[in-house]
C-alpha cells in the first residue's frame, strides 16, 4: 500500500486488517473452492451472522449479496414495487433510485427538497408500496434523522421502509425494527475494494416478491428475491459469487464486533465533531449542511472558498486524499470521509493541519 | 496458498501470477482510487485493450464488466430480445439461459438434444432475434464446433450470435467476425476468484438496445447496454466497479499475450489430448462425450465406474482437487479442468498417477 491516506467517500482507505484477511483467504483457498461446498457455506454463514450481529438485525431479516448497491436499487424496483414507490429526494443518490423506478416504468412519487436541504413534510402517498430514504446522502452530506424514519414507519406501517445505508452502516445506528429492507456497499464504512453490495430484506419483502411472481410479474431471474432466498436458505448464492469479498467482509465485521459497535459509533461522533469544528473555524471552509441535526457523521461536505483545488492539492502533498464535490459541485466542495478505519489520530492530524494552513 | 492444485472447472486454481498482480494493485491503491479518476480510466482502458487483443476481437466489439456471467444472460434477454431468442440446449448452463428468457416472459425456442449429445440440425427459426450457443458446456464437457457456429451465422446473418464463452475463452479459438456478442467469467480460464463477468457486444447489439428503448421497452437501468456504452466511451462504468479484479484481469491477459495466445491454445490441445488418452486407458474412467470433435478441450468430463467418490478421494490425498459431476451427475462423473494455468507438468503428473492407480 502507498503512504497515502484516502479520506475519499468511497472507494476509500482500505480497512487496516484488509490485507491480513486477504492473505488468510488465499491460505484457505477461498478463491478456488466450490460455491456449493461445505467450506463455502460455512464462510457464507459466518459472514451473515457477523453482519447480523453488527447491524443488530431482527430475526426477521435476511442478508444477500449483489454486485453493487446500484444493483439493489434495481432489484428492489423489480421485486418490491408493483406500481408506486415513494422517494425522499434531496441528493444525487436518492435521485438515482427514483430514476431506476422510472426506467422500470413504475409510477414513483417523490418528496423533493433542494439538494442538501431538510424536508418540509414526512407525509407519503397512501398508495406507496415502498418508501426509499437515503440515511446518508454521500453526494452532499445530508443525514436523514432516524427519528423521522421511525415516524414515517409508524404512520405508514404497511409501506415497506427501504433504507439506503451506503456510507452509513454500521457507523450510524438505526433501529431495524422499523426497517423492512436496507442495503450498502463495502467500499465505504467497511474499507474494502468495490464489487460487493449487501442487501437486507425481511420476510414481508420476500412475501411481496413471491406474490408478485404468483401474479405473473417479472421479478428478474437469478437475483430475484425469491431466488436469493431459495439459495440463501442453504447458505449459498444463485450464481458463483464473489466468495473472497464475502469472506473478508465477514472478517472485518468480526473486527468491528471485537472493538464493539458502540465504540465504533462513539468514535465516529467524536471524529465528526472535530471535522465540523475545524470546517467552521477555517476561513476557506464552510459546512454545506447548515443545521447540525442533518449533518452526516460519516461524510463531511464543505463549500470551499475560491474552489476545491487548492485544499485538495495542499492535502495531497501531505499524503491525504480528500474527495472533491460530487458531480457539478466538483470544483466548489470537498468531501471528507470519516469511516471506521479512519483513526482518531489521522482525523486529528488532518484537522490540525487544515487549521494551521488555512486559519 | 495451500499446496493443493485445483483441477475443478471453476472456481479453480488461481493463475500463478494472481498474487503478484494483487500486490501490485494494492501498491497502486487500485482498491481506493475513484472510479471517475484518470488512474481508473487508464487501467480500465488497458484491461479492455489487452482482452481485445487476446480474444482477437474486431474493431466493432466493445467490452463491459458485470458481476457474473449469470448477469449477462439476464442483460442479453433484457437488451437484445424483443420476442424470441433461440437456444441450442444440451446441458445445464444452456438451459439456464433459456430459463432466464422464459422468466422475462419472452418466447424462446430451442433445439434440444439429450444432455451431452450432438444436435441433429443447425436450423433456427426465422424470427429468432438472438441465437444462444454454449461454446463449452461446463456441466458435461460438450464442445460446440466453431464451424457449426459459422454455418449458423452464414445462414442467419440477421440473427445476433450470442456465444457463451465461459470456461472456453481465450483457450478455445473462435473467429469473432461471426460473433455479435459473447461473455465469460473470470474464475475459469483466467484463474481468478469469482465476482466479475465480461460482456462483449458489437455495434449491432448496441443499436438493437437503443431501438428497444426508443420503442418504450425496459432494458434495465444502470447496466442496460446503452448505459454501459455511455460510460464505456469514457473508459468508465455506470456504478462503482470491481476495479481490483478489472486491474488483475488485464494483467493476466497481458501475461497470456506475452506467452502468446497460440502457445496457450496449443498447450490446451496437448494437455487435453493426454487427459482423454488417460481416461480411455484407465479402467474406471470413460469420457462422457463419445465423439472426439465434440469433446471439450478445457473441461474433461468422465463417467466413473462405481461412483466418483473414490477417484476424487485418492487424488485429494495427493493434493489434487478434481470436480465432481454437475448437479445430478455428482456421484457418477468427474470433471477435470484444463485451463491455461494448469501446467503441462501438472496435467502429466495427474495422468501418470491415474494410470498407475487405476490401470
Amino acid at each position: 500500500m502507498s503512504n497515502k491516506i484516502f479520506f475519499t467517500p468511497g472507494p476509500t482507505q482500505l480497512f487496516y486488517t484488509y490485507q491480513d484477511h486477504f492473505r488468510e483467504a488465499i491460505k484457505q483457498d477461498v478463491g478456488s473452492i466450490s460455491h456449493r461446498s461445505k467450506e463455502f457455506m460455512r464462510l457464507f454463514q459466518e459472514t451473515r451472522e457477523n453482519l447480523h450481529q453488527l447491524l443488530e438485525l431482527t430475526d426477521d431479516h435476511r442478508i444477500y449479496f449483489t454486485g453493487s448497491a446500484n444493483e439493489i436499487w434495481e432489484r428492489m424496483v423489480q421485486n418490491l414495487v408493483i406500481n408506486r414507490s415513494h422517494h425522499f429526494l434531496n441528493g444525487d443518490f436518492a435521485k438515482k433510485f427514483y430514476d431506476f423506478a422510472l426506467q422500470y416504468q413504475k409510477s414513483p412519487s417523490k418528496t423533493e427538497s433542494p439538494f442538501g436541504q431538510a424536508y418540509e413534510s414526512m407525509d407519503i402517498p397512501e398508495d406507496a408500496e415502498l418508501c426509499g430514504i437515503t440515511l446518508n446522502e454521500t453526494s452532499n452530506g445530508f443525514m436523514f434523522p432516524a427519528e423521522d424514519i421511525y415516524q414515517i414507519k409508524n404512520e405508514n406501517p404497511d409501506c415497506l421502509m427501504a433504507i439506503d445505508g451506503v456510507s452509513a452502516l454500521p457507523a450510524i445506528p438505526i433501529d431495524f425494527n422499523y426497517i423492512d429492507t436496507a442495503y450498502f456497499s463495502v467500499q465505504k464504512c467497511f474499507g474494502m475494494p468495490a464489487g460487493l453490495g449487501v442487501w437486507i430484506a425481511n420476510k414481508r419483502c420476500i412475501e411481496k416478491a413471491k406474490q408478485m411472481e404468483t401474479d405473473g410479474m417479472v421479478t428478474g431471474s437469478y437475483h430475484s428475491l425469491t431466488s436469493f432466498e431459495k439459495y440463501g436458505q442453504k447458505n449459498q448464492t444463485p450464481e458463483t459469487p464473489n466468495a473472497l469479498s464475502i469472506f473478508i467482509l465477514g472478517k472485518i465485521a468480526e473486527d468491528m464486533l471485537r472493538r464493539g459497535v458502540s465504540h465504533v459509533r462513539n468514535e465516529t461522533v467524536y471524529k465528526s465533531t472535530i471535522l465540523y469544528q475545524t470546517a467552521e473555524s477555517v476561513s476557506i471552509l464552510d459546512p454545506f449542511i447548515k443545521e447540525k441535526k442533518y449533518r452526516s457523521k460519516t461524510v463531511a461536505v464543505c463549500n470551499v472558498q475560491n474552489g476545491s483545488d487548492t485544499v485538495i492539492e495542499v492535502c495531497k502533498k501531505k499524503g491525504w486524499v480528500l474527495g472533491p464535490g460530487y458531480s457539478d459541485q466538483k470544483q466548489n466542495q470537498v468531501r471528507i470521509a470519516n469511516f471506521p478505519m479512519h483513526s482518531k489520530e489521522q482525523v486529528e492530524q488532518l484537522c490540525d493541519f487544515l487549521i494551521r494552513e488555512f486559519k
